[in-house]
């Protein structure tokens, strides 16, 4: 079997000029990187704002195995299958992370013959908006440390910074470090943590900007420390934003590569989908709409997390409405949601399939609660049986939900017509009456609980002495009116990743909460969050190689 | 007057494609990054190796006041003269760092009308090669912590870690820092310390690499760090090479950009001129040296270091043979090392000229010792005089160099026509012998001796204990046959940056000593070397700037 990158490697792309001519995107209005990626220019965009939105359709999923069921996969070879039944449809995802491709989990292009590509180039340094974001965060963090350093007229505690050093590295000694040694002239000792890029408050900024000018605002908003007097220092405080901006100019504006089979793919920023809202640019997904008559895009993790936070935290913001949800499930996932082991997810066995599909159960209901046709796809495994699949098709047929097979990962495009036809009725049959979740009114706690009961399915919220403090510092500092961006396992409707299926009688456990004012949210975690990944004992870097002609092997 | 920054956006550029197409590259042959940047493809380079050599002309300096003398102004006016006398010549410069940007030194793209454009995109991003070199440097920190975390089974001394992380960034607080705090799954605890990119022994590497296979063998030989036994460790050692590489891959080809006036400028690569050897890469200069019948390039500080690294190391390691040097003076400089106070240097004053110009008489003697023809310029000043002019001419000619006036800054190409004319002239009446200062089977005492003494104009040297011990170790561990790459202070002939004009009587005093075994050279510290630097109290982040049409500002 032919691994991702020698199938992306095989395929013969087309020059991105001309994969944006068939979108009426002229030379001129791209800025090339290469012959295979181009960034969108602002002439460009500014000259479709006119132009009437298409179709928006989320790819999500239910909550999936360690191996992740496959929503770029299904994303990428559903804009595929569009294409082959002529429609004008674009893809909008994240920018996979470069850090975790030296790891274990590999790059993040979707999958088989359903992938975007160049697939190197993508995980790689792609057309450097991480390093951009990188650079703005590093520079925002010396000159918050200068500020100390040249007298801290502002105060700034030093036991109160919460503004984070990154790197686009899998790099665990950089969590917890220890800045400022040396002598007078080497700054003030202070305890610092590096994240990964994708877990900035930049990379949620950049992602939720409508514009340079709201870029600019969102930036100036985020808090980077407090004083002693316990007021908040924001970027703006430190006369970060400009300089920052200058450094984010280029990484605003969306980027554009292709499918396998040459469907345009919008692939534009990527936060992190537990302390951020873990979606591509609402500058991608906006331009997107304006560009074709069906745009398909997607959201980190499980719907009880993507979903949830596409609707109630970019939807809210930026005013996108989705017009159909395609619920990506597996029967594997669903029979390790039915209590399988792993190593038994091969065989046939219906009985489980009937005990983990309140799994697929639940998130239906849920994405129903925000009124959007929904679809459910299962992602097709060739260890799945006529009778596994015709299960899980009369299940949810009688849940109201159009049912397709996927099998994109084999045959791209080819493989995604069922699905493409099936989302093509939904959204000519059922009107999508969108809305979210929960009023901006509510308090954060009331909030909380929304999302807690009618989404997780728990009877109540738990809250850590330290949470209730920082809800009522944060509320009384103002953000009382933020959405909420719930951090929590992914592998569970609850907080506790060893409750599959569809748990009750649980509770959420809140321990911690911070605002994210640039971003927009208030950030409640749920339990530890890893911001910063490490290597294991023989991480994908040691297969990666690049030979004299410049191709290179061993990334995943 | 305009700054910089305002003259380079008021320019007109040609597309990179036409400033391509003058020296004989298809588009077909450029990876573009933009309209105005690409860069060079390898299919490119392979094609043109049969080509004869140009002529290679190095742009060097005397000793300079704080502010710089205008190397790489002049090299960008003289490639322009070229231009304008019908010759096909090209320019190629070191990229410059982002971190000081946000300082006070600002950007380093020329001056005045002597400028490569676009000089936004230079200054910060460019083509993400830097981002390249900060990705792969910090991937083998992770790599060498995560073996020492996994086991560490090759016996690493946490005390002899030399791999330091790096940004591209001026953050003085990461010079010295502990890592690995936390718990167990948080790495081993030990002192680290980030260096700025350009201070990176992969930024030497890269700029000394003949094609891919020499990178990735230079790669593998980089010290990381010394067992408990004593004895090194690589990066090859810790399986970091093949992953590094292929974050290299993009970095490795040269950039192509244009000067003011449309000239091309193979733009590509900044190593430090004290801990490294200071000069674009030599990939770019070969490759130039194919494409064009004039090769225009420059080398950091002043020719005491810069010339002498270029010569020692680049041209010994690469095979390189300059075929003429020009020697860039200002009376300003001049009359500074004559003991004028910087407050005085607008003033006629003979008599301090006659004291300093001492320092540009050693400098034409040290260049002589090379064999290789020179021109000296004054790159001239509103307020030098004629009498100051006439001074600096007959006291040139006296010595056997062309003398011409460069007016560059001013006036772009028009104002180096006197000096190309010269540099042409030369080229055709003299001819170059060049050799090395040093046989490489010099013990490593003996070739610090032939600098200091030679070039520097010393009477010996002196070791501290710590460099005897050092340099005995390297010796052993059989590194006795690299060039020394010397770390002194820029302002001085002499490692005391008061001593001014032409020190006599002073030794050289080396505290220090390590190898850099994958650029391959021992680097011999003769002071405290700045590899971090800091951002001062209003640094140049707070004017930067950028509008709603993407244009930026304050940058210089």
């Amino acid at each position: 079997m032919k691994t991702d990158i020698e199938i992306a490697q095989e395929a013969v792309m087309e020059p991105i000029v001309k994969v944006a001519q068939k979108l009426g995107i002229k030379e001129d209005e791209l800025e090339l990187y290469g012959k295979y990626k181009a960034k969108i220019s602002d002439e460009y965009m500014n000259s479709i704002k006119g132009n009437p939105d298409g179709k928006l359709v989320l790819v999500t999923a239910i909550n999936p195995t360690p191996a992740g069921e496959g929503k770029t996969t299904t994303s990428v070879g559903l804009g595929e299958a569009f294409g082959k039944l002529g429609k004008k449809a674009v893809i909008a995802l994240r920018e996979p992370s470069l850090g975790p491709c030296f790891g274990i989990k590999g790059g993040a292009a979707g999958g088989g013959y359903a992938q975007v590509v160049p697939m190197e180039d993508l995980n790689l340094h792609f057309t450097g908006d991480f390093h951009a974001i990188t650079s703005a965060n590093n520079l925002c963090a010396a000159l918050l440390d200068n500020h100390i350093q040249q007298g801290n007229e502002l105060g700034i505690d030093t036991r109160q910074v919460v503004w984070k050093r990154c790197l686009d590295m899998n790099d665990r000694v950089l969590r917890n470090i220890v800045v400022g040694l040396g002598n007078k002239m080497d700054g003030t000792v202070r305890e610092d943590h590096f994240v990964i890029t994708v877990a900035t408050e930049i990379m949620a900024v950049l992602c939720l900007a409508e514009d340079m000018d709201d870029l600019k605002e969102r930036l100036s908003r985020m808090v980077v420390a407090y004083t002693f007097d316990g007021k908040p220092v924001t970027a703006g405080d430190i006369h970060a934003v400009g300089s920052m901006a200058a450094l984010l100019k280029d990484a605003l504006k969306p980027n554009l590569i292709q499918t396998l089979e040459h469907t345009p793919a919008l692939v534009h920023g990527g936060p992190f989908a537990n302390i951020a809202h873990g979606c591509n640019s609402v500058r991608a997904t906006k331009t997107a709409l304006k560009m074709a008559d069906y745009v398909i895009t997607e959201a980190g993790f499980g719907a009880d997390l993507g979903a949830e936070k596409f609707f109630d935290i970019k939807c809210r913001m930026s005013g996108l409405k989705p017009d159909a949800v395609v619920l990506v499930a597996t029967v594997r996932a669903l029979k390790y949601n039915g209590g399988v082991p792993k190593a038994e997810l091969g065989s046939e066995n219906l009985e489980a399939l009937e005990k983990g599909i309140v799994n697929l159960e639940k998130h239906i209901e849920n994405l129903q609660k925000y009124d959007v046709p929904v679809v459910v796809t299962l992602n097709s495994f060739i260890s799945d049986t006529a009778a596994e699949i015709a299960f899980v098709k009369k299940f949810c047929e009688d849940r109201g939900c159009e049912f397709a097979i996927s099998q994109v990962w084999e045959k791209g495009g080819e493989g995604g017509i069922e699905l493409a036809q099936k989302v093509l009725e939904t959204l000519e049959k059922k009107e999508s009456h969108f809305h979210v979740l929960y009023e901006d009114t509510l308090s954060l706690k009331e909030k909380i609980a929304a999302v807690s009961k009618e989404i997780y399915g728990a009877d109540g919220v738990v809250y850590s002495p330290a949470a209730e403090k920082q809800l009522k510092k944060l509320t009384e500092l103002g953000f009382g009116g933020l959405p909420v961006c719930m951090a929590k396992t992914q592998y569970s409707l609850s907080d506790n990743p060893d409750l599959l299926g569809r748990p009750e009688g649980f509770e959420i456990n809140v321990r911690e909460a911070y605002v994210s004012a640039g971003a927009g949210f208030v950030v409640v975690l749920t339990g530890a969050v890893m911001t910063m990944p490490g290597l294991p004992k023989t991480p994908a870097a040691f297969s990666i190689d690049v030979d004299e002609g410049g191709r290179i092997t061993g990334l995943f």
